[in-house]
Formats: C-alpha cells, structure tokens, sequence
C-alpha cells in the first residue's frame, strides 16, 4: 500500500469518536505512545507547539494581573503532603521515590500530584505581615504525577502538563474577587483564542477540590457527549493558612490566617477539546493563532522542467518573504502534491496555497481554507491583505461550528426516567432542576450516578445560577427543587 | 536591628566567596534552600525571571537552528538507562520511582538523569530515511535529577535546570558541524547577552560525557578559582545509535547507523557565574537585558506633605509611562528610601532614578548605574535616550570588569610544583605542556590530580589547540609534551 493512503485517518469521527480520537493523535503526530510506560506520553512537536502557545497565552494573562512567576521542585515530603486533612486524600495517588542508585533513601519522597503542599510551607516562611499581601504567585510549563488507573493522551496521564496560580489575600473578598478573574482569564483565552464553548459551574459541596471551600470550572463537552473539565479554581478559605500556618500581622497589629485561592487552567484538557471538537474526518482543525504553521505553500514542480521548477520555487520564496509576519513553511520535500494537502489537512494548517505553472503564468495566487476547502484567488500585491481576512473568516468557521456543535449538546429533563434516555442516545449536558448542591444533595447524586451508568452533578451556573420554577422537583428525590444543575458522564 | 541593617551582605567577596554565595542566594531571594528535602531547591522569582531569559535566549538560537521542540516524559525505563555501556554509568546517581500510593509498581522507574536513555528509543522509531535527516529536536524548561552528594544552589543540585538538543545526521562531517554550530550559539549567549568570559576545550578521553566520543565545553572561572562548566556538546559518533538501533536507509539504498550529536547548555551553571562574578559585595549586578526590572524608580515622599507627595507620584508615573518600552517598576512600598537603594542594589537592577522634591522643581531626573553608582542628570525629554546610553554603559562596565577578572586567573606553568604553589594562592586555569590527552595521558592527569589536591586537565583549546614548543615537557612525566592544556581545580 503506497503511504498516501495509509496515512489518512480511517474512521468517521462521529461513527467513532474514540478511535478517531486515538488515530489522530499519532496521525497528526501530537504525541507518541509507544514510550513503554503507561501514563507517560512523548510529545511531540507538534502538540507541544500548541500546548507552548496556550502556555503563553495564560501566563500573559495572569502576569498581567500581577502573579510572579517561580519554580519549585518536582518532590514533595510526605509530611506536607498530608497536613491538610482533606487535601491528604492525593496520597493513595501518588507516585513514591525511595530508592537513589543502588541504596533505599532516608526519607521516601512523593512526585508532586499538584503544588499546594510543596508552595504552603513556603509561603508560611515567606508571608509575614499584611504588607506582603496579596501575594499571587505562579508556576507554568510543569508537570504533574498521579497514578490514573485509566490513562488516554492529553484527557487523563500519569505524568500531565500543568500551571498553577497560588494566591494570599488578607480578607476573604478579595478571594472571591481572585476567583472572578480566574475565570475571566479562562474565558478570554479559551473563547478569543481556542474558541472552545464551555459553561461556568460552581462544583456541588461533594464534588471539590481535596480541602477547597468551593470550586469552580468551566466544563465543555466532548463529541462522545461526555464532559471535559477544562480548568479550576478554588475557593480555599483558610483551610490551608491553617494546616500549613500562614499568618500575616494585619493593620490592627493583630496575627490572622490568610485566605487562598489556586488556579489550574487544564493544559491537556483545553488541547484535548481544541483537538476533538474542532478537528474533521480529514484532521486537525486549529484557529489562526494557534497553528505552529499557519500558512503551508506546495509547490507543483515537474521533475522534467528544471527551469520551471526553479522559478516556482523561487515564486514560493517570494511569497514566504512577503508573508514574513505569519509562521509559513514551503513543502519541498520530495512526496507527491496529493500527499501534501493530505498531510497538512491532517496536521490542521488553517490556509494552504499552491503554485503551479498556471500561477506562475497567471500571477494569481489561490489560498485555501482547511475549514470548508473554499478560498480566493488574488494578485501578489493584495496577497497580505487576503492572508488577513482569510484568518478572520477560518477563526469565524471555527467559533460558529463549535457553537452549533455545543448548543445541540445541552438539553433539558424534569424526570430521572427523561435523563437515562438522553443518555443513552446523546449524552450531553442535561439541565434538571435538584434538591440541593449542599452536602445534603450528594445522596441523590449518588442514586443518579448508580441509576444512569455514571452520569454526574457538574453544578450550578457561575456566577449567574438559574433558579428552579417554583413546581420544579428534584429528579431523584422529587421533593422541591432548590437549585437547576447540569448533568453529564465525565472524563 | 532595624531590618534595613540586617538585609545587606556581611562579607566581602574577596574575602569569603563561599558565605558570599551562600548570603546572596538568600539575600536577593534567589532561591530558598529550606524546601526540606537536600539538593531540591526552591526557584524564587527573581532567579527564575533571569533563568527564564537565559532560555528563551538558547530557544530562539536552536530554533533557527531548526530544532524542533518536544517534551519528553520525566521517567526512564531501566532497560533503556544501560543499553548504552558506557552510558549506564549514570545508573549509581538515578533515582527510582518504585512506589504508587501504598503498592509497589510493577515496574520500577528512574526519574531521568538526561534525556539520551528516553528520547533515542523513540529516535529509533520515528526515523527511516535519509529524507527524516537531518533530525534536530530540543526539551527546554525541564529539569532532570542526579544523588549527588554535596549539593550548592545553582551550581550541583539532586534536581537542577536542563535543556538538551539531540540531533541526528547521516554523516560524521554534519555532526562536526554541528557541534561547532552548538558552540557558537553557547559563544553567542553568553558572551553578548550574559557577559561571561570563559575558554573553549575539547575535554581529554578520560573525561568525556558518558557514551560519546568527544566532549567540549566553555569553561569560565569562579571567584574562588574554580572551573565552573558553562555547557557540554558532545560527539556521540555511532555509540547511541548502534545501542538504540537508530537507523537510516540512505540514498544508495543501504541501511546505515546514524551520527548523533546532543548540546546542553547548563542553565544554572550560567546563571551561577552571573550571580558570582558579575556581583559585588553590595549584591547582584545584572547585564541590562537580563535584568527582571531594568529601571528602579524610587519617589522621595514626606508623609507630612500629601499634596507634594501625589505629584511626585504622578511624576514617577509619567516617567515610567515614557519608558515603557523597558522593565520598570516604581517601588511604592512603605520603607524608607534607604532601604529602598539598598535592596534594589541587592537585587542588581542596573538604572536607579530618584524622584523627590527637589527633582520635581527642577524637572531635572538624576539616572544611577548599579555598577559604579554613577550616573547622569538629564531633562525629561532626553531620558529616554540617556537610558539607551546608560544601558550600554552599564553593559560595557560589566564585560570589561568581567574581562579584567578572567585574564587575571590565567597563568602559565611547566612543572608540578609551580602548579602547586599557583593552586595554593590563586587557583585558576593553569596553561602547561602535558604528554597527551589520549587515553595514554590518563596515568599523568591522575597523579596530578593525586599532587595538587584535585586539579585535573580541562583539556586542549578548541577549535584551534595551542602547540606546544619544541622542548616542552610533560609537566608530570617529563616526557615530550604533545599537548598545551589548561588545568584548574572544578566544581
């Protein structure tokens, strides 16, 4: 079999989502599983391009709103790992160190599962007086290490890629501020660049981070119909400042406990959803921004015409220059045209242009969109100014079809009965009215869980929650509903 | 004490460059040792800033190098730690992950000492032909873990800052280039950006990187007169390929080992020598471009006087809005102005301006270089200029000084003894006639090692070695001297 047409995904996304999923990480060469140990993933360049620009994009965001960036260590000493009691529930998770060459270590350390037993001790040296605070704090480019039973590339790892904000505050308003502009930032990034679709919920009092008072997320859904928790924040009162002893003398002169929050946008999952819910038959599909290439030139050479292919070549360069502003590469590897629109297709390059004989004789110049495959044709001297609107027009596709795509996936349900149908046939969220998201409701989120296969409580909308029509009733319990909720089977 | 009194440096650098070191990697929070946990060390932001900008500076070098960027896992399958012999000797120094939650994992894991055990076998799948070749792939913002015993901040450390090129070529010749290629880029950085002198060597046999054929690295000097290692590139020759199986079909058809090259430039050990020879007793002194805030603007404020005060606020304000395209940051904090000099002196921010009263009426501004404490007095229209001038002033200070420090610790010997008494008083590189850097050279390099204490061969200058005069003799042996080599006690 010629290796045109080995190269190809081979499954149509919505007849099969997983395998389409699993064939366009290696096709599209996002990440490498074969690196033999299971939850550990190699990625590649062009994944990690990707991840690098959501990267950046975030830490632009919270340095603006005043995070210092730092770098602690991979370790963690069990001690701190188990000072907050709820929090303490990472440890069956994690991963131990206990041997260094042929010798047992002295004291066994944990790969970090997340930061906030590695940075509280530290800013319990670090903050002393209200003159320190706020303190906003941020590391970025790291990764994380807990022992999934089921591992699947950039939805769920052993080892994953992470960033995370540590903030202190003085008065617990101020917190709840930070959590609003924890999701500001997510909103921007993931709407403006990603353009990924999502809900804000407010997690049920069951369903927080180990030892937060509250929690946060903006949750989308992937084609399978199941969520994707796209990013965190955390509302932690003082439950930290207390476990780990971070003071501050306040005006009064008096020693308090400091309020926190943390703040983990989901790498993998914002790549995950970026890759499933924009991506077609035929590969990925990114937005302008985001493409480590954004406009792929192929020359059409004939091997007999040397002189021709020379000026063609030459024609490519000159467009390259021209378009200088853009991240552009030219194809001059030795495969067939036909094998190059299918290798860019699938790696999601938002616009492709062509040159031929015909263009060089006509001076006219062809982009094409990844998205629908429709494009222009324009002279050389307009060519920068097309490039723009084109960008605009694939970035306007992208968003529109991603609406579409997550509005037919919210529906709504009053009865149990209603939810496990839906289930059954889209999944998706389902808005229902339910008695509590207080501690008091996880008795019937269990029985839903138990009755639907797995599906969840996601929450209530954040910061806006919709309230029940006075004869809503909870659809487990039927007693009078206090709250809407979405619910969903997650990842 | 007044806290003022208590943050400055105790000890004069000449006089104690150990505790020097020690006092300012905790003064100007460089990094916090009090993680708990011996060699892993805590990245306060302002290392992390400057270490930040250092690895920007090699990734946009290796990236018009055509590097591509990829980020491998932190774990190590054992089996591929010792397929390479020589390379398993970093096996002793592995830590091992052996432990997940309260089971032992069925397979233990090694957190990664470098990169070459995890990224060649993948190497191995992904290249065929001579058409993948030449393959040039990096990992920055890693970090990567070796048991040493004695652990310092910055300069060995259990966990420490990496990054790593691996390159493949098809021929021996490409990878020689490549290697002279790393080491421009090394030359590039850090002469031109970071200002560290240092001499090129190519390492004798018996000190090679483990597994290649040749090393070579830019060698600078400490303080106290020891060799610090600034980068490594070495020549794998056909070692790694022919133990990871990485093969090529080339254009004749046949199947061949591939060359291999890796580059690692040591991004603590740089920012060691930044920290330690650029400083002074007063604190840090940063090469303007490194700098995390370029421009300190201290306000001269009398509580008494609120209404003189707001202006020279504003002030600060309209000065830092017109240098807007620098790193300035106006220090409002509540200490006095003393205080202020002192901690920012500290942290070696390379322009201080004061804004007081008196500045205010004569619209006079006052530009202070962190070097000589010199400066200039200028109109608000001219500063921006004054500030490129300054810049380069301050840049041209530090390279000279740094200049005029690296000359002075280079001296010439002939015999053992004069080795000995220069070891004595002055440390330093030692230029001296030696009989080989041949495995045969390996006996002399021992017993002086054995003699002086610790020094060992660095090696022979490179690109270009220095000869040896005809009646030179081997400063051990006595023998015909085949090689000039510099000498010097390391790290």
């Amino acid at each position: 079999m010629p290796k045109e047409t080995q190269e190809g995904i081979t499954v149509k996304k919505e007849d099969n989502f997983s395998e389409w999923y699993q064939q366009i990480i290696q096709k599209a060469e996002l990440a490498d599983i074969r690196f033999g140990i299971q939850g550990f993933i190699v990625h590649r360049p062009w994944s990690f391009k990707i991840a690098r620009k959501i990267y950046e994009y975030f830490e632009e965001e919270v340095e603006k709103d005043n995070h210092e960036p730092f770098l602690f260590p991979i370790a963690v000493k069990e001690k701190h790992l188990t000072k907050e009691k709820e929090h303490a529930g990472f440890t069956p998770e994690v991963f131990w160190v206990t041997e260094a060459g042929s010798e047992t270590i002295e004291e066994r350390f944990a790969l970090r599962p997340t930061g906030e037993a590695q940075i509280y001790p530290m800013y319990s040296l670090w903050i002393r007086s209200h003159k320190d605070l706020p303190y906003k704090g941020y590391q970025s480019r790291i990764t994380v290490f807990r022992n999934e039973k089921v591992t699947r590339p950039f939805l769920r790892g052993r080892e994953f890629m992470f960033f995370e904000t540590h903030d202190v505050f003085s008065a617990h308003e101020e917190a709840v501020e930070q959590i609003k502009k924890d999701l500001e930032m997510a909103k921007k990034i993931m709407t403006n660049k990603l353009k990924i679709p999502f809900l804000f919920f407010k997690r049920p009092q069951w369903d927080k981070f180990l030892g937060a008072d509250n929690t946060y997320t903006p949750d989308t859904l992937m084609p399978d119909g199941k969520r994707n928790q796209l990013a965190s924040t955390h509302d932690l009162g003082t439950n930290f400042s207390k476990a780990y002893n971070i003071k501050f003398v306040d005006k009064d002169e008096k020693e308090k406990y400091a309020f926190q929050t943390c703040f983990g946008p989901g790498i993998w999952r914002q790549l995950a959803a970026l890759i499933a819910i924009h991506g077609d038959d035929k590969g990925l599909i990114l937005p302008f921004e985001i493409a480590p290439i954004q406009i792929i030139i192929i020359p059409i050479m004939s091997a007999k015409n040397e002189k021709e292919s020379k000026k063609i070549s030459e024609y490519c360069e000159k467009i390259k220059k021209l378009l200088s502003g853009y991240k552009v590469q030219i194809d001059l590897s030795e495969s067939s045209p036909g094998f190059k629109y299918n290798h860019w297709e699938l790696k999601g390059v938002p616009l492709r242009i062509e040159i031929g004989p015909k263009e060089l004789k006509s001076k006219k110049i062809t982009v094409k969109r990844r998205t629908d495959r429709q494009g222009k044709t324009v002279t050389f001297k307009s060519l920068k100014n097309e490039i723009k609107k084109q960008a605009e027009e694939i970035n306007m596709q992208i968003e529109k079809s991603a609406e579409k795509y997550f509005k037919n996936k919210i529906r709504s349900a009053s009865s149990l009965n209603e939810i496990k149908k839906i289930i059954l046939a889209y999944r998706g969220f389902i808005r229902s009215p339910f008695c509590s998201v207080d501690s008091d409701g996880k008795e019937c989120a269990d029985i839903l869980k138990e009755k639907t296969g797995g599906a969840v409580v996601c929450g209530t909308l954040f910061p806006n929650a919709e309230k029940p029509k006075q004869n809503d009733n909870c659809i487990v319990c039927r007693k009078k509903a206090k709250e809407i909720v979405y619910i969903a089977k997650s990842y």
